[in-house]
């Protein structure tokens, strides 16, 4: 194994091991570690019931971060106040073993909600997940993060940011799973960046970055009580400081944005049950917003969803969803384009629907275009099909 | 057959054809008719994309009205602009052979979107739709307005109301099928009633009772591109003129909330594919929105309706749809009854989950009661659980 992921910028190591949480003998927690202190910036859900891990590491993203632990198979949310001290107490422990201040460790967790942290099998694993931390571990660390996910989900990029040694890289991995109701699923993030790059302006790119990404597979901004992005950067790329405004801030957020859209793709492919991922493109808006709204909208809809499962080419069904939300359309003039064939242009086009549907059943990715004739804006949203999978996985 | 539903009140009469627009040898073309006219009011789809068999309701609705028609199997959407002037034609057809003005004919259409209104078929119906109105049809009207429902859905109510010869009455039918993901589905629901009541006064009563019944059952207000609720009064029962702010307008609004609830329980009961209704009861709101937003966003959750269907008790999925949405609550202080029995109070309740898991498969309504501890605001939400049997009804 060689680096990649999220060890794939320089300086950064990982590991997984199973400690006990999910019964089955799969890894449940992870490490993410850097040797140098790093800068770090993060999106976090808006649900009002928040897990305890989350609501620790929202106090301690702004000090230098040292590691990044990470447990699956319990959310740590609506379980009893007690365990933030247990959250805290494994801040503790961790930076006891390391040699590292507990302020400078952040937490993330995801899986079923209200059950009590089993601190003790946590801590016990503690000393070999440090034991085992290195570059080469970066899957391991994505399959530690995972739930109903069917795949580890990783992707790196070279920014082209020239460093004094080495080009200034990203990696990430990120795990999610019902995304077809986007708004339950946990969706975790972590990005590594051997960047040099100032906290503020490292925020303000990631919080651009996942508007136009993990954003757009969050149909109405709804998202679970745990889901974060986390994105870290240690410098030790050596780069000219990137600076707001720059050349080289553009081709940074242009490759974080690509590592992004790119993550989310992969929670929408592997959302739960689904065979299809779905990909709407908007143009036309008379706003972002606007834009946004609609993609987000068709992306989302069950009724449309079914229809893709089914390959069946229901065109009514992507203007019933736009045109439920509160976005300017010229509604006499909308077009739409189903696997790059028109099917609508303000009355319905004819076209060879069984070809249609026999591109649908063949192809991985549906594509929408849609074009809304009121300006300038497009937006791009993500989705997968809603099958009986979805509901078999979902009921127990 | 007797009297009910729509023909419960009196001076009205019913009938319903195949006319050929559905395959199968079904009703597929419905008449509503008084012979006195009636003043009307209604509430419509906010959807940008509307019927044309709505928008020629929406221009006429202020007039005199004798007659509902309503065809299932077509939406008479996005279908192209030459189907409204086919609207018009048979508004005036069916006004020719009754022998009233056309302005005083209400069209509705439920049905698959984008497809020519076979105008024919459905001309050629009307004589026989004339000629075989009755009160005893009722069963046969709501029969003719379904598409995938499985049972017809008619509610009626004696208001208490004194008129000169018989009391006031209401009566009423509705139509809806994927209310799973409500956004899409077209909701039809005609009301009548044999009250003196002026036209102003009707329309804000209709207004209120939707707002906490059918509106329940509407995640985000989203509606389809037909949906529309119609109340037709004839005055026949020859009451006293209803007054604003009187106590038989509190004794009439209140009869209208019961047929407007009733008849939204049955449409969620009937949700494709669904075998239990939800009910959530929200209290403890800051104000009626934030109780509506919560008992909407809960009864809409793909995750929790998934977990019902497997009669999984899995309070972490209320809390989690509960907190997604913009509403004061007091997150530490939270309660949630799940079948009666107390889940949650801030921390998890111990309870016996393989008692309750068997009480969840036995009901046939599974009831959350939540407390947000803000404030004295009230309000109940309704849904069903999501199936594999919905998936295989929408993906042809």
């Amino acid at each position: 194994m060689e680096k990649g992921g999220i060890t794939y910028p320089e300086g950064f190591s990982a590991s997984a091991v199973h400690c006990g949480i999910k019964k089955e003998k799969k890894e449940d927690l992870t490490l993410i570690f850097s040797s140098h202190p790093c800068v770090a910036a993060g999106t976090f859900t808006t649900n009002q019931f928040k897990s305890y891990s989350l609501l620790w590491t929202l106090k301690n993203i702004k000090n230098p971060v040292h590691a990044v632990l990470v447990n699956s198979g319990n959310a740590n949310t609506c379980n009893g106040k007690e365990n933030y001290r247990y959250t805290e107490l494994l801040a503790k422990e961790l930076s006891k073993i390391i040699g590292i201040e507990p302020s400078s460790v952040l937490i993330g967790s995801t899986g079923i909600i209200g059950k009590v942290l089993p601190y003790e099998k946590i801590v016990n694993a503690l000393p070999e997940l440090v034991r085992t931390l290195s570059p080469e571990n970066h899957t391991l660390a994505a399959r530690g993060i995972m739930t109903t996910d069917r795949v580890p989900k990783e992707f790196q990029i070279a920014t082209g940011i020239k460093g004094r040694h080495k080009e200034v890289y990203i990696g990430g991995m990120t795990k999610g799973a019902g995304m077809i109701n986007p708004c339950m699923a946990t969706m975790l993030c972590f990005i590594t960046t051997d960047a040099v790059i100032e906290s503020d302006l490292l925020q303000e790119a990631l919080k651009e970055a996942v508007e136009e990404s993990f954003n757009m597979v969050n149909v109405d901004n709804d998202m679970s009580t745990n889901d974060m992005v986390i994105c870290l950067a240690n410098g030790m790329a050596k780069n000219k400081k990137i600076q707001s405004g720059s050349e080289e801030y553009q081709k940074f957020l242009s490759a974080l944005k690509t590592t992004c859209t790119e993550l989310a793709k992969m929670i929408a492919s592997d959302g739960e049950g689904a065979t299809k991922l779905i990909e709407v493109k908007v143009k036309g808006g008379w706003c972002m917003k606007d834009a946004r709204r609609v993609a987000k909208r068709v992306a989302g809809s069950n009724l449309f969803k079914s229809a893709v499962y089914g390959a069946y080419p229901n065109w009514g069904r992507i203007l019933a969803a736009a045109g439920s939300v509160s976005a300017r359309m010229d509604v006499k003039n909308v077009e739409v384009s189903l696997c790059g064939i028109k099917v609508y242009n303000g009355a319905p086009v004819e076209y060879d629907e069984e070809k249609l549907h026999k591109i649908m059943e063949k192809v991985d990715k549906i594509t929408v275009e849609m074009d809304l004739k009121k300006g300038s804006f497009s937006a791009t949203g993500w989705g997968c099909d809603l099958t009986e999978d979805y509901v078999k996985i979902n009921k127990e």
